[in-house]
């Protein structure tokens, strides 16, 4: 008798019928003889709903409060789905945040869990209940409601996978799965039947549109191995797990690309201690996340400083960085929003050398100049012109062949 | 220094430029020197809303599950009206039921109050804070989200401020007092500045429609002092408190009325032991509520039982007693649903004779025939052909004077 965890998100629920259905796949894996709890969003809008009400009061609600307002949307479905599991036949309870309890910290609107106590539903288990429990939701140690930040109900799904040592934890979205890059943009993309959490973080332009981040990490630290399927039909998807030794067999698992930053580039700036932290130091307390930094060797006692930005924070990251660049005697500061971020993603590039190279190579025979390098342990990412993303994406795609799904030694 | 506790329904919360005008009566108290605690209900419509969805589902709806869906209502407008008071410039913090804790049994749908554990909110006001709490809404001993029953509002504002001895329990409605009479009905009803809680509970025609009876009966257990008033504007309305000796000169306090019953009449019972008990046993088994009875000194070993029940039970109620009559040789069952019931009640009642005759007298004068009568400490009440209700409330608020305020020893 295995133990599921399933989460469907607000799509999936987004009015009666589709709760009903819902209601029928947690059946199925009860009638298969499994135990099962299932997480769920709010219905599709609601959310917005209630964020608009507020924001017709204020533009900075408290946070406080906005966490009692929006929790509102993962009780009404909880409540429907379990009526509908009674209606149905079945014995059923819902929980909310506070009656797990998920412990969370206090960061309103963007708490972390800190504790799932599974007793209660283990109990609920044991006497023969389909478990519903509300996603996106917590309390902290007051009795503060408090909620998970946007895609929190995967990090509550896996939460509980990882609390109640589930067998896997489905995540049933409008994706069937994880491909080797966006199927939009290449027509070979092909679906993975399986990813390492690394990979899938790494892979977070893709990833991030099927799973929130944290919950990969979550996935991660406690081993549950999650499925990413389709709640529109019984397909298989893609199983996020352990790194085996198949998947260390494989260069390249993924491409990924990213056009939502901008460049930024301080020209001629004084090569001295302390510069860089100076800079950095007044960029992050705008708080604005920097993703690649470059920084050429000096001539002459200067030297040139290359940053990315989130293209939304460009504005405030120029306000900041040109205050910094008088006070440290920068020539001039250069901004250029038409870059796009293309990453190659793989284990088996710990093994495997030259895999950089073959990238740069594959870039430059189709004409693409690569602007920016930046790599880890299992990826290697450059920026170029936006203009050439799609075609950037195709030509790493064919060269690592992704679209095929033997195993290949370089 | 006041502590003054305000409650406000649906209507007065039906959008956010009411919620703000809620939010600026509120603050006013706080200005005024007072410790306020804010009781309010869900937006106008959305518990219907709510209950619309779930019936979308099941005609009957898991109870358990219902409370954790409907709760939700109470749940956004406090959130919204503590964002409300913070953006005003004032400290707020809200209250769901199981924060306060507001402890209940685990009659879902109906719940009782069992307990108001005050020590947070007290320390919230010692802070500074208006405090805003959810009605309708509780918590049982196993963490489950309970709720009171239609109207459970006004019990949770009259529970909490039991719970910390307040000054007064400000009821916001939208009408205006308790009146000697429905003024829809007779335009010489007055507004009352004062009522006792067992006037209040034995108008229950008049006072129903202002107050959920259960909040009356708790204000009377724990000498809450409670002010019925409008929320549309600062007129004072009516009092709900003990009695004191000016209340117990007014012979008659108010006239009240009710069309929503039938009667029921067995012709020719077997005048035997235990008869009654086997007919109201059956009724009571039925869930059905019988409001007046009267039985005949027997002749010739049998006599007539005429009772009433709500009209919409009438149906049921008949299925129940024909089989019953059937049992106990019962010669025929008549009914009728074109009756009506005035009462009058009062606290000078207990002190004064012949209020009972004059009320008959004064009946009979108008050429109204009584078809029943029963009678209790403080009030009188006759059955009456239904047609005859707006004359027999006229000419009894004249008789008794009620449209002139001095007090009349009879």
């Amino acid at each position: 008798m295995a133990l599921v965890v399933q989460k469907f998100g607000g799509t999936s629920v987004g009015d009666i019928k589709r709760i009903e259905n819902v209601a029928k796949k947690a059946i199925r894996e009860y009638e298969n003889g499994n135990r099962v709890i299932v997480v769920v969003s709010a219905m599709a809008g609601e959310t917005n709903r209630l964020i608009k009400l507020a924001h017709e009061i204020t533009d900075l609600p408290d946070e406080r409060e906005m966490d009692v307002l929006i929790s509102t949307g993962e009780q009404v479905t909880i409540a429907l789905l379990s009526i509908t599991l009674k209606k149905l036949g079945y014995k059923s309870k819902s929980y909310l945040g506070f009656q797990v309890p998920i412990l969370t910290d206090s960061a309103f609107t963007k708490a972390r869990i800190l504790d799932v106590k599974a007793d209660k539903i283990l109990k609920d288990l044991e006497d023969g209940n389909i478990v519903v429990v509300a996603g996106f939701q917590g309390v902290d140690e007051n009795g503060n409601v408090t909620t998970l930040g946007r895609g929190g109900s995967d990090t509550t799904a896996v939460a509980i996978a990882a609390a109640l040592k589930a067998d896997v934890c489905d995540i049933y979205t409008d994706v069937d799965g994880v491909y080797t890059t966006d199927p939009r943009i290449y027509s070979k993309a092909r679906k993975l039947k399986k990813i390492s959490y690394d990979e899938m973080l790494e892979l977070a332009s893709l990833g991030s549109k099927v799973l929130q981040i944290r919950s990969v990490e979550l996935a991660k630290k406690y081993k549950v191995p999650v499925h990413v399927r389709t709640s529109f039909s019984d397909e298989t998807g893609t199983i996020v797990c352990e790194e085996d030794k198949d998947m260390e067999k494989v260069v390249v698992s993924g491409i990924s690309y990213n056009k939502d930053e901008a460049r930024i580039t301080l020209v001629n700036v004084p090569d001295k201690p302390g510069v860089a932290a100076k800079l950095f130091g007044e960029i992050s307390n705008g708080n604005i996340v920097v993703d690649m930094i470059i920084q050429n060797s000096s001539k002459d006692g200067s030297t040139d400083l290359t940053f990315t930005v989130p293209r939304t924070d460009l504005k405030k990251a120029l306000l900041l960085v040109n205050n910094v660049a008088k006070e440290l005697g920068v020539e001039k500061v250069l901004h250029d929003e038409n870059i796009a971020k293309v990453s190659i993603v793989g284990l088996g590039m710990r093994s495997h050398s030259g895999v950089a190279a073959k990238m740069f190579s594959v870039l430059g025979q189709a004409g693409i100049n690569i602007l920016m390098i930046s790599t880890s342990e299992i990826k290697v990412s450059c920026a170029i012109d936006e203009k050439y993303t799609e075609l950037a994406v195709r030509v790493l795609h064919d060269a690592f062949e992704l679209d095929k799904e033997s195993i290949k030694e370089e």
